[in-house]
């Protein structure tokens, strides 16, 4: 077989850039691992129930070798029976309507969606833990509820909903993507699963994510790989890259992901769905498996993906409104979910689109996007201006320090642990800001002062210019190739971690747009890289490589504008649908 | 003159509790800086206007050594006229209609506080800075704004505000209690002052704080120690001891105070006025001189002092529904003040008294003001339960090496950039946590997570037990004996300490009782000291020095729920009124 032409920086390059010492990988440590990967491996595989799979024969060998469109595969597929398609076509707000007025059962609801899950599952590889049986016993007692008072247990009744593994879920190991934590079965579920489960959603899978979550793609020495449902050798995006599968390949209509850096919104973006990284401290994140315990500098959220803007909202305002999670976590705010009746008219928006962050140049399909969503827009009346880029090195560098800033002390420890190989991507989020030399107190508490500064900025220009939402590349290109350990894979996290260190809140909204070889060619004249790796960035653009790759962008707002978010994004979305 | 005795710890005991090495206060370096601070004293007295002061032999000599009640003598001097009493005599929100319906001029009313501030000062050396002249010129425009447009610029027009000298003033020296910062006259306001100002306050007066801004006390190498208004022996508190003596004279209406360990509590509980520590992020501090730049672990917050409960709320709700402190400083969160309009009934409300932290005991005013307190609310049939204090121990631990987890690596440079000498208290506060030892960010990491498991405790507690307040003492004893360097003063912070750390919106209310020599007795038979700094606290109870000092109490309720506090709080106040 030969090697597909990824332009993946070389080894040389690449280590050139390394700030860490791997003195903790241990292969003799990991072999007595490995009866528990394997372990965990067979009884994933035997719980994504046979009777739901399709048969081997339909699974390409080659899905690592050439592209391999899972979404179209499914929306054809005959073994998936009529009133399964229709089912797996609706959105969580319909569904959660059509189970109230007994259109549909909860348990034929959860089958329905079950049955799609593992199916997307032989070809995505994007689920870590499924648990059918006992979803149907849940979903059977929600039905149960039902018929009895004739009153649903909460808005979410009966709504399937898929979880990033890394939350905590009673009794069912939660790993997080370390090894080490194969050992790990929390006694209570985490908050969210806990708010969600009251307002009557059901959990049948939880979802893949890299080795240390800090990686725009999925693999881990535990399930291995989570391949993009569009294109199988592209990545499905990180953190929560096991989420865009599902959602993007309707597994689940709606999933809840977490992002410290991007890893919302790189899946949602890759994935062409809709995401949405919320302000800190509205949707809880506690109770979940992370090296960043303690870590208040850039602080990770939660938040939902989904097919449409509506769900996006209708989890959102269920959520917070009627879950109340600041019961359960004092870290949530008590802030309700504003309901804007009168959301602004096209004319009454104002954008601003960020071309280029002056590091990192995009690839021609997002340039292309953008474009496409300048003419939309203006067209619409939405007055649309050009976003010059405020302090995005200063952003980028303060951010990456703060990753690192306790010399990787966690990461060693939870990784060391089991001794496990180290990936890739894994050496290169080991090599953030300054990789294994701890920062004092003091100088973390200096990158928190000039992240405030930095907040401040941001504010003052949305506070004097009026603008509604700041338009950006969610990423470089579309979703990277992963195959081989991701060595291609998304290296700069740039155009993401730039609205978590200033956490604001930032939908990520598909355009419709994919990539088109034929259309977004390899730019000839680029000016010379502005760094190693804006080059290793742009060595990656190999246009036929991106085929079907959707193009999708990030849409930003003010600081605990949440509502005002995501109520202008369902205006662009109406105008981008239209 | 004899020594009195003060019951303060030897110098043996305190040396042993001492964890930093003063390297760094130097004698001829701060030689260099005292024609500064004579320059800054002579700018204050000269700023105090001479037309306001009373004679200087209306001021006992005796201020330090034998209890003088500055209330007492302000209650009734006839260096005030009629107009000014009745003027000063006035709440906030008073004196807002007042103006508003132009009953009162903004001037008259500037004047009559200036007046009663200066006065004030003479006896409690409360102010750093007067600036009277320009006050006038400014309450001008807005009396001239008013004549010409028949409307107030805001709610807050012509209301006098004193202001904590810690926080920025454009053009005017801010030193935060450093001789190092003599050199730094911001060039911007303050958030707080620029919100305040839009709003239609008038400044005229900043008040002084300690150095290190961490005492319980307000004592300072520039403009020396502030006496407590009700006894000249004690302390008005700290860090915002200025304001305590400027609201508790009526030298102004309405003081703003900023508190990380309990600086807006003390000086409040000490001077026997209303206080409000609210939740974090509600009222900006940004634009403030302080040690703890990029420090999040506990927070500082700013709040109001002031004369009743109306006035509480008046500031919070002037402040951030209309002052919207969130354009300004991102670092606020856009959540308005909300208003209950149907306050609970005493028979609906449920408190939990906390008689004791576990660690050190109150004195006897202390544990007598509960007991009036519990009877008083029990006969207006409040529901009133014990608290059984929740991990206060680890609380206390946490929170202090929180305090100086930088090894005061900033505090050593603030000081020592002008070598003053040190305080004792300042000895005391370098000598929380590990003193001069860094942690390392990992450590730091884990306080972090040891407060949030603190917090989920104390929010498990309330969600659970449906108690609205707790109450709790807001010091060991009243206001402390702070003559000789205060070092009889206030050593343990634990009462205060622990909301901040928890981040839980407190309210300060007095009792109306006061500490009496003759019933308030030194308790006999007490147990052994559980700690050294229980003994320091319990060794300084010498009941006659106590005289005329408030007894007053701390009331907590669940975190961002500062309005129920308020509207609770009021309903409390209105039973003890009665």
């Amino acid at each position: 077989m030969t090697q597909l032409d990824t332009g993946a920086p070389s080894q040389k390059v690449i280590e050139s850039l390394y700030k860490f010492t791997d003195d903790f990988s241990d292969p003799s440590k990991f072999e007595q691992w490995k009866p528990k990967i394997k372990a965990y491996q067979e009884s994933l595989n035997k719980n994504a129930l046979p009777e739901y799979k399709v048969p081997e024969s339909d699974v390409p060998k080659t899905l690592d070798t050439a592209p391999f469109n899972t979404i179209a595969y499914l929306s054809k597929t005959k073994h998936l029976s009529s009133e399964e398609h229709t089912i797996t076509n609706l959105t969580a707000t319909e569904l959660a309507s059509a189970i109230a007025s007994k259109k549909y059962t909860s348990v034929q609801v959860l089958k329905a969606f079950a049955h799609r899950a593992v199916i997307a599952h032989q070809f995505t590889n994007f689920a870590c833990d499924f648990f059918i049986n006992e979803a149907i016993t849940r979903a059977q007692s929600l039905d149960d509820h039902l018929a009895k008072t004739g009153k649903t247990v909460g808005p979410l009744h009966g709504v399937p909903i898929s979880l990033k593994e890394q939350i905590g879920y009673a009794g069912r190991i939660t790993h997080g993507g370390w090894v080490s934590y194969l050992d790990n079965i929390p006694k209570e579920d985490g908050v969210t699963i806990a708010v969600l489960r009251n307002l009557g959603a059901v959990f049948y899978v939880r979802t893949n994510e890299p080795q240390t979550l800090m990686h725009l793609d999925s693999n881990n020495n535990i399930v291995g790989r989570t391949r993009n449902a569009h294109n199988s050798l592209l990545t499905s995006g990180g953190s929560s890259g096991g989420e865009g599968a599902s959602v993007s390949t309707k597994a689940s209509p709606l999933g809840v992901g977490t992002d410290i850096g991007g890893s919302i919104r790189a899946p949602a973006a890759f994935a062409g769905v809709y995401g949405l990284r919320p302000t800190t401290r509205r949707i809880s994140t506690a109770g979940g498996v992370s090296s960043g315990r303690g870590q208040e500098s850039c602080v990770a959220v939660a938040g939902p993906l989904a097919n449409s803007m509506d769900d996006i909202e209708f989890f959102m305002k269920s959520y917070i409104n009627e879950g109340k999670p600041w019961d359960l976590d004092q870290w949530c705010f008590p802030m309700p979910w504003r309901t804007i009746s009168t959301p602004k008219k096209p004319t009454e928006i104002k954008v601003a689109i960020m071309w280029d962050d002056g590091l990192v140049k995009p690839h021609p399909p997002i340039t292309r996007g953008l474009k496409y969503l300048e003419e939309k827009l203006t067209k619409a009346g939405v007055e649309v201006v050009k976003f010059d880029p405020i302090e995005t090195q200063k952003a980028y560098d303060v951010v990456h320090d703060m990753y690192n800033c306790d010399g990787n002390f966690m990461e060693r420890q939870m990784l060391g642990k089991s001794g496990e190989p180290l990936l890739p991507l894994t050496k290169w989020c080991l090599s953030f800001g300054h990789g294994d030399k701890a920062l004092t107190v003091a100088e973390n508490r200096d990158l928190n002062y000039h992240r405030d500064n930095l907040r401040k900025l941001y504010n003052d220009y949305f506070v004097q210019s009026g603008v509604d939402l700041i338009i950006s590349p969610t990423y470089v290109g579309v979703a990277p190739v992963c195959i081989n350990d991701a060595i291609a894979g998304p290296y700069y996290w740039g155009y993401t971690s730039l609205w978590n260190i200033l956490d604001l809140p930032t939908l990520v909204m598909p355009t419709g747009l994919k990539q088109d070889p034929a259309v977004d060619v390899k730019e000839s004249n680029l000016p010379a890289p502005r760094s190693v790796i804006e080059e290793i960035e742009q060595n990656k653009y190999i246009p036929e490589l991106f085929v079907d790759a959707p193009v999708a962008f990030q849409f930003t707002g003010r600081r605990y504008f949440d509502e005002e978010v995501v109520s202008v994004g369902k205006v662009i979305d109406g105008i981008l649908r239209n």
